[in-house]
């Protein structure tokens, strides 16, 4: 493989991450990385946070900026040139240099799709209004900060109650904004099941949050200025001077699909456990291409930053010559509002339930730590399995400090096919100040031994 | 089962939790229990927060006290009643009530033995003085907390550098003592391997702690009044108005072996998976019975409340009939110096080479959140791989906040048989206040896989 040009589509995470994998097995191989934005490698997770002002600089989200791959890894990164078609018979890119306007082609023995995932935004009137945006790409951040320098905005509506809506909730209120949430769903988190998300609506509505639920976006009236200036639902009308769109992402797999590569779940492109597309030689990693779910066993599509750095270090490896199956995804999340935190993995009860699959399921009350030691807080947990093997299907959990990174545990006794009554006894770590004697997942898990 | 009378040696986690279990199965069974001490089923692990004052009350430290038993469970706990000999053909036990200095005999069908561990105390001039403790029941926890308030001593010296010592120098320094700890022992926390424990000892120095290693106790010197006044090492005296004992504890097995019951590892009593001992219709579960311990594959003696709880989950189980296998243990265990974590499960390097097994292992250091998030940390994780296939034998985390309940994904992949690239590969969880994208427990195993 090691004199096979690759080029790359997309510097982002799963692209850079394949990039450098094959730079570190093949040091004088021709690699060629367009991207259409201005940054490469960045942590789009850490934007919310950017926003509220907790991280000083937007360049400290960039893990690593194009002239370091261009210097250190001898990583031909072009910022700022969009690929607009690919032909993967004559085996060219076709690329635009979206500062010169110039359009050019560029050869490839391998060519890895990495063009991430776009948000989705509703065909309604007003959603393309200045002081309305969506969380993507780095800049998007960027954007939304330097607007809120300039216009400093008071009243601010949150579009979505999933990831992105909550932590911009929590980084909105540290702006002090009025802040106002609505979900067309009846509940926030829609991948949890609504019993675990009761207390995350309550917390934010606690912490000023108005959150409405069950109410459709109908459109964004703008005011003279051509600023928005309502947003319209099925049932009011509030004031916003920023809008959040939240309400999902895409893949990004229209140039795929216009050369001919097939996609899967979701419109997502379609790859065997090695990245590689339908088209040989054609790969695919990060948000724009499918997973396979472990528990699911069928492709899935799952847009997330950890599942993209190992999509891209698979493709990488694979790409240098190796033999790597990426054995899949549980859909594992987390987050926060404020100090409660929030995780899931595997099935939800809801989801057991569109797949047919005899479940059962038990929510159970702890403390993160020792119930006499200071600090210690609510966790909930709360576990489904399989009904007659009672092999656990997924997990989630909302607690206070200290709570949701135990959902990783879970994220292994899922993956190595472990019953409730196996977790009930794994070796779990206690002390007082960390967890009491029987760790809330083992609680949860002993109830349906 | 449910008409055999059950006799339980020892009221504390093991010996209740088995109590409690038979109860839950048979409403109607006859249940004794015979408890040296005044408490019950109390969380011996929460005395140094205790004795640091940040526990109001010893009484909080007691999950559920013998009234409580008796009246809700009707469970017949008699404390201050010491079993001083089994007799396994007649099945009786002779029982001492220390208050009334009274002896008789009590008849079983079924006798668990639940004695707990002792605390090692070594044949020294002067271990016996007034203000030299050992932490292992309640009530010596109790004597440390009251010696304080009476003798207000200001220079304490700690023995041992394990779990307790640790703790203690913490409880010790927050009482606003001087703290000297010492160990034999070249470095603190015995069952890590050295470059783990190193920056525990420095950030007990920083912390203002003396920390002596490699050094010896020869003894403790009173002064006229009786009590403690000085330590005397192989290298130094060192005044000192308390003490604090923690070398290690034995299993409380020597009624168990008197009776004629086999001993194993340790000479702690040798019990089957189901937690029977070599004489049928006698149990034996919590810190006085060995363990099987996963990895090695051979019983071990690990006393440690998680592992207690378990054994009396498996015996009540038994004893009620059903049939449960205790799978074993990894010898989890996790602890903190202030806000330094300390964490280790399976195998350090150290056991590693003591079996013979060929194993490779990596230490690196990352960070608890993000780079670029407030408050991330700095977090040390080693794991122990079998050389030739990768297979996790062990992990070992020291950090700051966040970093060591991450010892439980360990323990799980662990026990599942996973390698190192499996852990690599895991759906663990990501966002920027909680790890940075690749899980530090990741970043350790990818050097590995």
């Amino acid at each position: 493989m090691k004199d096979r040009k690759l080029v790359v589509i997309g510097g982002d995470a799963a692209g850079m991450s394949a990039a450098s994998k094959v730079r570190r097995e093949h040091p004088d191989r021709e690699i060629v990385v367009f991207e259409r934005g201005r940054h490469t490698s960045y942590a789009a997770c850490g934007m919310p946070y950017y926003i509220a002002g907790q991280i000083d600089s937007a360049e400290r989200l960039v893990a690593r900026a194009p002239q370091v791959f261009r210097d250190k890894q001898r990583i031909d990164v072009r910022t700022r040139h969009e690929v607009v078609a690919i032909d993967t018979t004559g085996q060219r890119v076709r690329v635009r240099d979206l500062d010169s306007e110039r359009e050019f082609e560029e050869s490839w023995d391998e060519l890895l799709i990495a063009t991430g995932a776009a948000p989705i935004v509703p065909d309604l009137p007003g959603v393309d209004a200045p002081g309305v945006f969506s969380l993507s790409t780095l800049q998007s951040g960027i954007d939304v900060f330097e607007d809120m320098e300039r216009n400093t905005p008071r009243r601010a509506v949150i579009v979505g109650g999933g990831y992105i809506g909550i932590e911009m909730a929590e980084a909105l209120l540290d702006r002090d904004l009025e802040v106002t949430l609505i979900d067309m769903a009846p509940q926030v988190m829609s991948t949890m099941d609504a019993d675990m998300t009761e207390s995350i609506a309550q917390t934010m509505r606690e912490a000023g949050v108005q959150v409405f639920l069950g109410e459709a976006l109908k459109g964004i009236e703008t005011g003279s200025d051509g600023r928005v200036r309502q947003v319209v639902t099925d049932q009011r009308r509030i004031d916003a001077d920023l809008v959040i769109l939240g309400i999902g992402i895409r893949p990004r797999s229209d140039l795929a699909e216009a050369a001919g590569i097939g996609l899967g779940a979701a419109g997502a492109i379609r790859v065997d456990s090695r990245m590689q597309t339908s088209v040989q030689h054609v790969w695919a990693a990060g948000d724009c291409a499918e997973s396979f779910h472990i528990v699911k066993e069928e492709p899935v599509f799952i847009a997330l930053g950890t599942v993209a750095n190992k999509h891209g270090l698979v493709a990488g490896i694979n790409l240098s010559g190796g033999t790597m199956q990426f054995p899949g995804v549980l859909g594992t999340a987390i987050t926060r509002f404020q100090d409660l935190e929030i995780a899931r993995t595997g099935l939800s009860e809801k989801e057991a339930g569109d797949m047919g699959i005899a479940w059962r399921a038990k929510a159970i009350e702890a403390l993160t730590r020792s119930h006499y030691f200071p600090g210690a807080g609510k966790i909930k947990v709360k576990l489904v399995v399989e009904d007659d093997t009672g092999r656990l299907l997924g997990g989630q959990i909302v607690g206070r400090a200290g709570a949701a990174k135990r959902i990783d545990t879970i994220a292994a006794a899922i993956t190595a096919g472990m019953t409730a009554e196996q977790v009930t006894y794994l070796d779990l770590s206690y002390a007082p100040p960390f967890s009491p004697v029987w760790d809330p997942v083992q609680i949860a898990a002993r109830t349906l031994s």
